[in-house]
């Protein structure tokens, strides 16, 4: 075969493949990104980024991955808008299949696929998805001037999203099972605090009415005042139902690592799908030459930090390791060369 | 004691501290940041920071640590230019001292420190450091395409320092005060047989010429056949002078974590001083309430990206713990709320 064996691929185009792509790069490996279908990562779906050191005004979630990308390709970093489809990774140089059946032999992999939003599981939702359902507020928001809009959720994110839709919609409705959030305190004060947010506690959304043409019209909710109505119907218990107007919603209940293609490889995933990377503050897999940054590998911080950071330590650690490589190849080639 | 008692006390005002700092004070916090002697840490001595990811077009250390710190006070961190000489750690809440005299009381400590490049000692290196004088080859080398420059020291990481200059530059020198490297067999055999660097043995720099507008121009090195030049030189011994042009120096001979006020502490240190933190992905120490953060914890990375990710991890890593002894707290007080 003579198809090129690239030192180093990453997979994923978030913070941290962008941040991982920039110290490879900067170290003239010439990292190939492979992108995957939706370029930038989840920061593309969030408007202002107030909490990444460095822009004390913040920074659009857009304009940070952007800028990433651009400061890794000024270093020499190749970027190809391609998914990864299947990896073969129980033996090196590692084979990697893209979406449009090509495939792609490197020595040094980093992971940097990141975790999707993830859905409810309502009824119609396959259907209105991007069609006055989303999970993303920041692209979405500005659909729903002057109308009601639901929001689904109890943490951080929920209360980032509904903060973001009052700009826009007439009252926003905040869907949560408990009557108790799962946010932090700052954000859910600042929640509570907004005349335009209202809580629909120890309620679930179980259907979307709508249809592609219309659009969203409405949402059929249980509640129960003790919460958790969806688990109580199921248990055969009564809940208050509730037809309710509104013409978009929104979901943000977290985040599923997208990992999928690792499902055959020998990388140990936890329970939950994200990858589990060594003992101690590194980025190693369980597999040499493999590593894995961002919000794949961290479920506990998920911040565009901490992805950033871990997106350059990965490419220290494959620096390392492929030196290491090179270095017995060399041992091997030339025995009479040791003294 | 009527003394306020703060919920978050920041020690170290790098990258690590400043991130740490945005997150607490986020979160309501309103941390107390305390700068140490010299304000903005490591970062303060690099000129353009290339690889830190959100600036395509490279950021002064400067300017990134005092946006860090801009950002970290709009939302209510504040700053106070002290010291910390002492720490009781042994109880809750802690007792610091300060170099004033002056005592301060906190429920949660993040320690942010970081870790000083050991100097030379050599003339103008206070003028030149930044400006051509680098203690960190990943941060600087890509500077150097081209040219010949001087890598000081004789351990693994001025091995590793100079293997990695030989990516941009012409020949790297490393100057070394024996004739006998520190440096572990594997590694000073890899610069050994490279042929991009060169052994300038017993020899030790003394001055740099140059100034901060045409940056470094050359040094002045001594030498003396049996080793260890600028020791006899202060014997009265003869000494060879060597005029050699570089434009670029790096010191190599170790950093020095900053964790002497740590000493009488129940903090665990590794053996060259750094703190441990617990096993995995956290910056917990040994102690409750105590977290740590950047260079003072990481001696692996070392890297601003990396301290500021680990920064935000400290911040969300003592939330977590506050918010957990409140709770608990809260139970103590009030045992028939508990459901």
């Amino acid at each position: 075969m003579s198809e090129e064996i690239h030192d180093v691929v990453i997979v994923g185009s978030g913070v941290a493949g962008h941040s991982a792509a920039i110290y490879a790069a900067r170290a003239d490996f010439e990292p190939v990104v492979y992108t995957g279908e939706d370029p930038g990562g989840q920061l593309t779906l969030t408007t202002d980024v107030e909490n990444f050191l460095g822009f004390p005004d913040g920074v659009s979630g857009t304009e940070l991955v952007q800028n990433g990308r651009k400061q890794a390709e000024s270093f020499g970093a190749r970027y190809e808008h391609r998914t990864i489809v299947d990896a073969d990774l129980s033996e090196r140089p590692f084979t990697l299949e893209l979406n449009n059946g090509d495939t792609v032999t490197t020595r040094g992999l980093i992971i940097a696929t990141g975790a999707s939003a993830r859905w409810v599981g309502a009824e119609n939702e396959d259907a209105m998805m991007g069609y006055g359902l989303s999970t993303c507020a920041t692209c979405d928001g500005a659909f729903h001037r002057g109308n009601d809009v639901l929001v689904v959720g109890g943490g951080d994110s929920a209360m980032e999203e509904a903060l973001f839709l009052t700009k826009f919609a007439e009252t926003v409705y905040i869907v949560h099972r408990r009557e108790e959030l799962r946010a932090s305190e700052i954000m859910a004060r600042r929640a509570e605090e907004n005349e335009d947010i209202e809580f629909l506690w120890n309620t679930e959304l179980v259907a979307i009415e709508g249809s592609r043409d219309e659009g969203v019209q409405g949402a059929k909710l249980v509640r129960h005042p003790e919460g958790h109505p969806t688990e109580r119907m199921e248990n055969g218990e009564g809940v208050e139902e509730i037809d309710f107007d509104c013409s978009g919603i929104f979901y943000a209940i977290g985040h599923t690592p997208n990992t999928e293609f690792l499902e055959d490889t020998p990388i140990a995933l936890d329970e939950d799908g994200y990858i589990e990377t060594e003992s101690g503050m590194t980025t190693e897999t369980g597999i040499e030459g493999v590593f894995a940054a961002g919000d794949v590998m961290d479920r506990d911080y998920q911040q565009a930090i901490t992805a950033a950071g871990t997106g350059s330590m990965a490419a220290l650690d494959l620096e390392e390791w492929l030196d290491a490589q090179e270095e017995s190849a060399t041992a091997e080639t030339a025995p009479a060369a040791a003294d």
